[in-house]
């Protein structure tokens, strides 16, 4: 895509991205960003984990959520903020080694955005696995 | 409810969320659990926290999917295990003081288990606020 | 709950109800509404059927969908109408005899109203059975 | 895709769908199946409409369910059946015309099979719409 985000909503992204603490706890990355795009990554850290040592579920959510949430307000005015409405994850394999999550909006509105994220886990010398899908709702605040 | 559950399977769910390190994380603490139940709460820590200073929806998530889990496990024979096959969360309202989740199971079965959730955040001299609602399905393993 | 509905409103609704032809199709019956509830209950009639004989899962949808909606309807201002934005709906057992959607609102709003719905499968001589459970999403148009 | 479906699966399919009464009355035709695909129309007749006099939401469930289902179904051994486990569908705008659902699978599995569709609204001289987007899950019987 060689369409290129607003530098002034780029900047928007990165400082809220920098305010949202529980982005920073999961050790998460803003990878990039476009116009109703967003890429955020995390390692499947030690801290975490559920009960057999793969990612928790919710750590899948957060930067999934994050991006999607992000990939909407790529696409509102420059004042706009966003909160998610509600949101369905499927979880489609054991996550482990590093989570990268491609939030994407399948429906801009003015009243609200329907977004998309997938998520897929990385590891050295395998193929990436399709861990997780989403489809959820924001609303422009 | 007078009902109780069986010790074996009460210390099971006792030790399966002490090896969650995303519990632990998230500052979790395991309540109450029953037939068919289990009760989590976390503070709103600063370090969990979205863009606006409210409650990350990772957080209510979190606790709710492991709640909504550890009433699945409740009812299946000792030797199980369960993981999240998918979750619904509709967000009510900004998640502030400390979140309390209570997860229940809607229908029991041997291939799968529906589950639901609720979570609510408490705040010195007020009402609980209703923050979000779940429904997803558990899965055996 | 003693509690009943404004007659204008619910007025209002069995003029909608009526102009549902899906509702028609359906074979439904607005069976009861209050603030915040509706009631609707349709017969598996053979014209609904899965491959298996069993209500599809789009005759649960649509009543329960409908149910869910009149229960938002009930509690909006009289001139408003409204529309589903989402519905997630967990299967729970095969529908057959007939089916009764209990919809009821979550959490109301001047944005959007959260609603939730059970639906019920009713045969002679049996207790009746817990066919579906949904929660969704409301718009006021 | 060159790919074609094994011809025994292509026929158990069609044979199914004809016993699926909610089909006919929905006036939906098989357009088209593959390995992991399937495509479903039917027109917004006169008796499928909500009150606004557009399609019912629970028309484009009707036909996406049944679309997601078959594209599970045209994985499974030739003796397997499938039941939807639970979908979640985003309504994106309302729906005239012709609606046609796109089911594939998004994993398929053992146990479980995460499945997606998408419904667009097709009129003359006009780009087809965007109608809903739904995400899901099956599981062979």
């Amino acid at each position: 895509m060689t369409e290129t985000l607003d530098p002034q909503i780029a900047a928007k992204m990165q400082t809220s991205f920098a305010t949202q603490s529980m982005m920073q706890t999961m050790g998460a990355e803003l990878i990039a960003t476009g116009p109703g795009t967003c890429v955020i990554a995390a390692e499947v850290a030690p801290h975490l984990r559920q009960q057999q040592g793969y990612s928790h579920a919710a750590l899948a959510f957060a930067i999934a959520d994050s991006a999607a949430g992000y990939a909407a307000l790529s696409l509102m005015p420059p004042e706009a903020d966003v909160l998610s409405v509600e949101i369905k994850i499927n979880l489609l394999s054991p996550g482990s080694g590093r989570l990268v999550a491609e939030g994407r909006v399948i429906k801009p509105g003015r009243r609200l955005v329907i977004v998309a994220a997938d998520v897929w886990a990385e590891e050295p010398d395998r193929p990436r696995r399709h861990v997780a899908v989403l489809q959820g709702t924001m609303i422009p605040v």
